[in-house]
């Protein structure tokens, strides 16, 4: 076997996506054995040193940290994982870029452009490798979407409609603040649904479709006041329950979005539609491993949507997994992610999205919040298109 | 307005059958304007006076009779439409075959082989126009089914599956014989699953693919005994409440059959499926207005199933209805198959299935039956295609 | 048989509305024997002579118009059926408001509120019995999705999203103007996709849901000029393509609502879903027999989505067809409105929605037309509930 | 962390169930560290050294062998894990159960009865645990099937139905023999779809329903002749391509069985149903992670199947994935046999299927191709139930 060039991980926060980055540096060496680079799982860093320790040793990490300025200073350290609630997000990846390591950072960027573009601006500075967790990109069924969009068989777009629907807040005694409910407060999370949920929507969306130029939305907060396990106290809910938004894409498309954690009957329905003049997709997280298309080419008397089960091997990602016919799951499109992170080592082509393309994401979500608090319309300042 | 040929018919029996073809009756005027003949709702027939007068004013109906062998007598009748139970098909038939009816039989033909060659007899001796109630041909997604496959999309014919399952004798409460479930009753019946359900099944399928031509069944009864309507007691049910047989078409293509009435859940669940070289389809009643269409020569990336929603004006029987998107339902098959009807007089070609089809039907059922009492296989002797 | 009351029905129109309405009409009689008042067709209106002498024979109408005008000043029309381009809809109906007419008026009930208004008014002036062909309200699974929320099942509300989507005016060659294409000249229509489309969801929403107070809209016509058959030129193309909006419900609710005839792929997509705290409910046009419902408080391990099959005789209108599992289809919608009309004459309630709930629908498209021109919020004036 | 108990496997067989169960192994402890055993991947073994070294870097193999016989002699190995053709497994087996190793054996357990009881006789002989790779009922989905008719909600079973559907060898070019096609070759499988792929259904529905005491079969070989990639002659085809069978199990079900890789469309289409008295199951392994069932205890109104989405915590396994919505894959069925080989190492209770267990399928199968053969019933000589 060639030797193999390591990347030394150190990885901030032991939460669920902490789990979910772990699995994926877990996985790549079995399941893309050509790949030049390997990760090293040097260190993990968390505030509570018996429980970052037993997370250390269920997911292989060699050494824990309890001050992630500690971790970032680590010589032994080449990328920062950066798994934490998002009000730290800023803080942590300008420390990382400082001192000069790759950053893969979970999505939202940050909780506002203001905190974004010191992101950017630093890891731009440093010359770092980036890239944000927007992990759907890299489920097989969506990449395939991009695919067939960039083919061109979709001809002009007209549509564009997303939503992402929870019910896992409906109850009144669903706290916020802390542990595991820190999206609950909007100091920790900058929003609600909007950064959490909205954020997956908007990044894909801008990567099918391009720009989201314009927007006009409404927000609600159903439950106005929860108990926040920092203060001890029931405490006013700063975040959005509910976001909607229309807007316009730069390419004269409509777009529709919705997120709600308030949809009962729905755990995670975030799903896609896209009508272009000759053809369309769709697709739906809670069948991730298929892609629905019309062709409008099709003859008339056999023509409808074809539910394509996206498990072959020439269909993304999938040469590397089983059988036709044989799915994969959700935390794939993260083992996906560090495949083509190390991947893009290899090539010195970014793998996006980077902060600066997260960055345009977080905009759209800042002009959701501000329309939807001005009721008005309001402009995003983002143009182009994103591969 | 050109003047109509008036056909005018004589209706026996009142049930749920007498409802359904009286719609078709009342209905083809309207919307099949084009043909040279039209209904007139002579005569209604059922034994209670006070019931036939009130079905006779709700459908139309010009006169009534309680007695079928008067109504089959008339002068003034041109075809005698039969929905009486089973037992009583061959009867009638012979007789207005004999008075020189047109005949419209409802299915199965007979309760056996013996019965419905009797019938197939008389029809062909006084050379009268017969046709078989077996509706589901006629259902515009089946019929766009049958087009598809004769225009030899499929290719190689390997599998024909169907099934129609019920659940509505799981009670044991349910009694077999009288008005409403004479189905139960063998002697009425003829058989339990096998006449009423896979009869449709057989129908289809050798409509489609071809002879079947050898059999190996099993049958079911689950609830032993019932009380009959007729005696007054309980008594021993002698009907199949689940048949299940495997065959070998002419074509070479193996077939799987399976009815019940038995499984909880499914009302009317009749669904089909054929698999060809190329392509195959499938149907389910319970959502009749789609077909799902799957072509292995579609490129492999975005190759599906196909829903085709069947609601077209280039789809069978379409152009009679409503607009792209707008389904019908299953009394249309009805109406069809009297538009067919009446257009079969003005053409002299058949409408199918006649007696004779029908009676290779009845042998494949008959067969079935002596396999699951054999427990053998059984020759059908049936052979050919049918259109 | 009870002598009926005959209601002599005055058709004006013999386009697609014509033949739904006159079909429902012949279908009454058939499958609602029980009502006190019965449908004669006295006569039907259109400008070509020839046409609709054809039009009469094919439905069984006694005698013809080709002035609306002399229709509705015939004495023996007791209810006039207008079933004309929107821009006719108020001079007709106030015409035979004052003719004392009962009025049945095919959606949207005008072009915009001043003429609403004044249909309104003058019915309420004569005291006539009127009711507006939202027939989608009388699709049995709709219906049933009414009393489900009326008995309290679902709780809270949270959100209400509908979406109609269709696809056939993609092709620059559709021209606008003229038979059979007026819904694309805004002269005619009033508007595009908001009347046509958008109007049928609100009035379900404010059916299932109450009232819409405020909204924010998008428009977009995405094909500015048309071949239009009146003018013989191409000319700007005045309707809305596609609308999007959001809105507040009065109950608290947040609502979305889509229409489009730019979604590739969908010929006639209806579908709404409402949230609420303990229980959902969804509903899809183009498998209109089924009603998706999703109650939380199932035991947990179980819990899912029920695809209801609503066949059954005790789910709304279906004690009126055939057996469980045996669907009806779009057209039965129409039947059903004329069956509710005739059973109102019965018990003095109104067959709703009556021109004035039908204003609170106008009231709401225009809000809505007005947000999309200013791009700013609107309130539609419009509270209360809707029965 | 307390030190954890190793279980040193030997890896016999590298082609897709050696990947799949290689990383079962490395997952396991990513995914439940709460178990006291915890394997270490000694060796692995193939014929060609190169290949089999690379699997081992890949996989994380410390040694590789050449010789099957050289791994199961070595003392450092607990346990032996067979993934070679099915023609190897009775050898292989019986030679570890002698050398004391615990035995994972690939499905099925050897091509005949004959050969499996010699391998049955081995292990009870030596005491060494047994497992056979049955890994759909570890599918969450399927588990949560078994916990639901364990329960007692289904009441009376009158029906089971599965099929397993596949097309990839509809092609004549699929040649017999070799790497990568063993299973068109019935020496080295002892027989086709109905050892590979109803094998599955078999063992699924004996678990879930218990014994099936006797079978009528129909099996086809629709491509006669095909290269063979040992002898590089065109040879006559052995294996069966399709199989059809029905069956009475010995509650008084019925049972129904199709596989076929005839079925163009179908990748991996596993389904199965089971139909009680109260209530009815299904499951699709193209959508693996669903369930869906129907209560006909269900309010009538609201009464429908219920789409299960499992990926809740208290469904089984779930606890250990990710967050309600989002699915887990093929793959996981593996892990989760790993686990709970684990897990019965630690309570002494068995990992069901044992070779015992899958001694009673093997008879099914058995009397299958009987069946088939003589076109007669044929006993299975199994009863009792299976957990």
């Amino acid at each position: 076997m060639a030797q193999k060039k390591e990347i030394r991980i150190g990885l901030i926060g032991t939460g669920f996506m902490g789990r979910t980055h772990s699995n994926g540096y877990n996985r790549v060496p079995n399941f893309f054995p050509e790949l030049e680079y390997t990760p090293v799982l040097k260190a993990v860093c968390s505030r509570n040193a018996e429980k970052v320790q037993a997370f250390a040793d269920q997911w292989g990490y060699e050494s824990i940290e309890t001050d992630w300025k500690a971790l970032v200073a680590r010589d032994d350290i080449d990328a920062v994982d950066i798994c934490t609630p998002n009000d730290t997000h800023a803080e942590i990846a300008i420390a990382a870029a400082k001192a000069g390591k790759m950053i893969l950072c979970e999505k939202p960027l940050a909780r506002n452009i203001a905190e974004g573009q010191k992101m950017v601006d630093a890891a731009e500075e440093a010359g770092v490798a980036t890239t944000v967790w927007y992990n759907y990109r890299r489920i097989p069924a969506v990449t395939l979407a991009k695919q067939i969009i960039d083919s061109g068989k979709l001809g002009k777009i007209f549509h564009y409609r997303a939503n992402f629907l929870q019910d896992w807040t409906i109850s009144a005694d669903v706290p916020q603040g802390g542990t595991g409910t820190w999206r609950m407060d909007v100091e920790a999370a900058g929003s609600g649904v909007t950064g959490d949920l909205l954020a997956h929507c908007i990044d894909t969306a801008m990567w099918l479709n391009g720009a989201i130029t314009d927007v006009s939305a409404v927000t609600e907060t159903f439950v106005k006041e929860r108990f926040h396990q920092g203060t001890g106290k029931v405490e006013p809910v700063g975040i959005d329950d509910a976001c909607i938004f229309h807007c316009h894409f730069e390419n004269g498309s409509l777009g529709l979005f919705e997120s709600t954690r308030y949809a009962r009957g729905h755990k995670a329905l975030y799903t896609f539609e896209i009508n272009g003049e000759n053809a369309s997709i769709r697709w739906d997280l809670h069948d991730l491993n298929r892609l629905e298309y019309f062709d409008h080419r099709d003859e008339g008397i056999v023509r409808g949507w074809r539910s394509v089960h996206v498990t072959d091997g020439d269909q993304p990602y999938m040469d590397k997994w089983w059988v036709p016919g044989l799915g994969i799951g959700y935390e794939h499109s993260f083992i996906h992610q560090v495949a083509d992170f190390f991947k893009s080592l290899e090539t010195g082509k970014a793998c996006n999205p980077t902060f600066k393309d997260s960055l345009a994401t977080q905009k759209v979500c800042e002009a959701v919040l501000d329309s939807a608090a001005s009721k008005s319309w309001k402009d995003t300042g983002v143009s182009g298109t994103f591969d």
